[in-house]
């Protein structure tokens, strides 16, 4: 293999092996093996399976996602959750980041690239999606962006990854689309 | 020890093996080191550290917990988010449950029990607000408690479990409430 092709594959492989047995039982014999290449190939680049993860965490970085733009807060509101509803299906996100999350508690250099990497993504999209609102007149001056990140995105989450009950449907995310908005012209 | 101390000293082992080390980590051996106890001590009583988690599960089962009864949706609203936002800071609802969450997708034994013990309890309190707020003319016959669960509960988990930004302030829960019955009357 090629150098970058090796590189690819250990990357792939740290996030199969992630998705499969979680970041406590992952090792670094496990993830050469299933990427069918030497443990030195990948301590060659990585000096652990904690930077490993970083690094994986940092090409999922979601800055630079750009914000909806349909006109009216419902719409923005609505495509958000269907983005959201799509990526919480993702194995990383259904599997890798709630289990990262339990490390963050632990390790916090993977608390901080988590945030840095997915919340600070997704603020910036959501704090895009308020001022053009506030910029119609749908919400008022001074709307917070992180209360709307916590309205829109917090009752998907905690169905979709708290109680899993399987793929929502489209009239579930107009519900909470209906009450997203409605929560976030209370609060104004 | 008597034995009713030997199996009271295991479970407080457990709980704090899970908090430290989490699920994946936790040992036989090392619960029982913790507990002070044999590891024979801890077979004899469970088969495994799974089972032993079942176990300690079933015995933080909320049902039959009260419903908050103070006269309106708002209030109420209010008063179960106090609980949650107590609970959540807990280490069991901040690090063992995320942490068992994960295990949930390798192990339906720990989703099946996660979901008995803990959200059949959060969603039969919210039901009994939800049938109080439609007795009172406050939402109309029909409104959904499961909706309601994801409304109310669904932005403060994502807030103290995800985001982890500290402990939510007063006018935060004062916040998530108006959101939420915005929302729910919304649905309406």
């Amino acid at each position: 293999m090629l150098r970058e092709d090796v590189t690819e594959a250990i990357r792939a492989a740290v996030f199969e092996e992630l998705a499969a047995v979680g970041f406590a039982r992952m090792s670094i014999e496990g993830i050469a093996r299933r990427a069918g290449v030497g443990k030195t190939a990948v301590y060659r680049r990585w000096k652990s399976k904690l930077s490993l993860v970083l690094d994986l965490l940092t090409a999922f970085a979601v800055k630079g996602l750009p914000a909806p733009a349909t006109g009216s807060l419902h719409g923005d509101v609505r495509a958000l959750l269907e983005v959201a509803s799509h990526a919480l299906r993702h194995p990383v996100a259904s599997q890798v980041i709630p289990d990262l999350l339990v490390e963050a508690a632990r390790h916090p250099e993977i608390a901080e690239t988590v945030r840095a990497t997915l919340l600070d993504g997704q603020r910036g999209v959501v704090a895009q999606v308020v001022r053009a609102a506030v910029d119609r007149g749908e919400l008022p001056e001074g709307a917070d962006a992180d209360r709307a990140l916590d309205l829109i995105v917090g009752p998907l989450y905690w169905r979709l990854v708290v109680v899993r009950d399987g793929a929502p449907t489209a009239a579930y995310l107009d519900d909470l689309t209906t009450a997203a908005v409605a929560g976030l012209r209370a609060l104004a």
